[in-house]
């Protein structure tokens, strides 16, 4: 029970950080967008190696149902525990964005009007996803005590050098679109992130993992 | 005796940093708060870091009333020494204020005139009082000797990603009433901030502390 | 072959991380070109420390044909590596500058518009180099666990203190010629950016390396 | 002789990473000054970060005059060494000054106009200057290895919570009077800053060194 209560409350947080780092940018920019996203990815980074470095050892910090995927198919979780990682992690996700309406005064419920859509940025979500999944199992195999680290530059970098900002998680993607503010995403987008996302944790699978799923289809559950 | 000497000049040197690059930022920063809040996070978190990695080993470095109660009732400190640390960081932070003053040739005294009040602030502050205590319990648990950086990570996010950009610290409520500057709060307004920040400690106490005060009452003093 | 493909990529993310941010800044700093740098530099810096950390242990972590010229006349490639290596740095960078068009949905060939020329930019361009090598080689020998670190930060305060912008790499700037975003660079200026780096390589390898290719010129290939 | 050679070599370099990054911020920084010091920051303490690392097992990495008195005073250091490195020290410095003229093609000899002066700059020299003794000298005992980073994070601090911009450094301030560009220091008011940077070293000296030089007046030179 632990795990999943870490990974609801990291994931919320998590949310928290980037949902309410975006609205300070935002509203203390001065319409320099530029600015909003140096705050924005300044704290995410910061938060996550926080975050990765306190649950790590408690739910594996997972925070992000691809990656739970990814861990599944490594044999480090069975399909139970699987899905009850993504019920903490989206229930998280959706909880830390209120968390952040309700600190800043706003409307809980809200729904965003933030286009994010075309090939362009599918490519990039994909690209985003496979760096950050061969980032966590490259790390855990060869620099375990540098994960948190890793993953935090990992998340930094990528808000400035993709034009998705490198969500690279569905359960992140389904919370962003409840927020109008600076991370928003409109509902209508999602899918298209969710889909690059599966897409890119199907490749990884194919690519990297030993079929483990395949092999022993009644390990757990 | 040292270690109340280390915790009135850590204190005093973080309101310094607090304070002095909330100043340095607003008066470059050319109407653009939110780089002016990098700079004051920036140089906030690298200060932190420092301050605790060298006055750890000394006063265990919490700057901060609530993280004194915290280590009371987690039995780490008598209610004497827990008095003696208050008195030393709300000394301090106020010399920390001053010193600032001093170093840009500004009034010494000054009182703040910036409003910062609501619920959305106050549940704001509570949010961050829990979040760092949590953080230094579990980071003195399973990472002590990243305590330094996570506790510096997480004030530099947590200025981003809060309403009320995470005082957490009754001591630094305290101080920033007495300057007029970015970093300033009402002293009408400080109360809110305080209560607030005891009802989190209460709330991790209740949560957190196998209950030492009450069990061994005569502990300490 | 596993650290050929090493190369490739590792470059090719480079790359994608250079332009991708610079581009980032650039579009959203609202004519700030210094918020553009930071992004830059801090999202580059961020991206090296992951690259350096998760690919050092498969191929050295170049990237850079003038690191693996230092690394050949220091008997750790043979000369038909190093051949390889750069054929897999300057293919990999070039696919990250297209990885960049196609995630911002810009047209995947272009040709960069920016004069980078004259004295002080060769200079600086020279002295870049030479202090990439240095770095790399006294970080390998003196502090080998913390070389992505050194390596990331050398860059990133690179960025800011040279007038050419720290390229010091010959894959980078022909990579770099070929998109007309921010970090771009005119193709008739790509020759001086090259010839500085050749010659930083050609100054260092005579101050510090022991002439080993020339006292076993059959070793390797 | 490595020793005089690694403190001229890092001087030169602390002062090209200072004023290039200054001038690189002013240049780029569209009037928000705020930026600019931002930049200049956050490379300066990347850059001290890398030199210290490589050059503190060579030389101690002073590169600067009051912290050689500091270990004069505690006897890692005899008078006529001492000498030796403040040579170093001044001669380097200046020499990255000129090197960064040369790379921006800006005159090599320059004056600079910016007036620097009053008590509470004066202050905050002096304040300055006593923060980095301390955190040099506490970091050497309780945490050698974090040394680099220690000192980095404070000069970044540094340069935005003190009103003189954390100079404490008498060799920077003479070597900064030679540029008339961000970072520049008017001649007439250098004397201010080195007399506060020399009475934090005395006070220093009196609260935290045994009379070492007193007691062994004979012992080196």
């Amino acid at each position: 029970m632990k795990n999943y209560i870490a990974e609801f409350i990291g994931t919320a947080l998590l949310l928290a950080i980037v949902a309410g780092s975006g609205l300070m940018g935002e509203t203390l920019g001065a319409g320099n967008s530029a600015v909003a996203l140096l705050g924005n990815s300044i704290a995410t980074g910061a938060g996550l190696y926080v975050l990765i470095t306190l649950l790590g050892p408690i739910s594996g910090a997972h925070f992000n149902p691809v990656v739970s995927v990814m861990f599944w198919r490594l044999g480090h979780l069975n399909a139970g525990q699987m899905l009850g990682y993504w019920v903490a992690q989206c229930s998280g996700a959706i909880t830390g964005i209120w968390m952040t309406h309700l600190m800043f005064s706003l409307p809980i419920i809200q729904e965003s009007t933030k286009t994010r859509t075309g090939m362009g940025i599918w490519a990039s979500e994909l690209i985003s996803t496979l760096v950050l999944l061969v980032v966590i199992r490259l790390g855990d195999k060869e620099a375990k005590d540098r994960v948190p680290m890793l993953v935090a530059l990992t998340v930094t970098a990528g808000y400035w050098f993709t034009s998705s900002t490198f969500f690279a998680n569905p359960a992140v993607a389904i919370a962003r679109s409840l927020t109008n503010t600076f991370v928003g995403i409109a509902p209508a987008d999602v899918s298209g992130f969710v889909i690059a996302e599966i897409v890119a944790v199907a490749i990884f699978a194919t690519l990297f993992c030993k079929k483990h799923g395949q092999i022993k289809p009644n390990h757990g559950v």
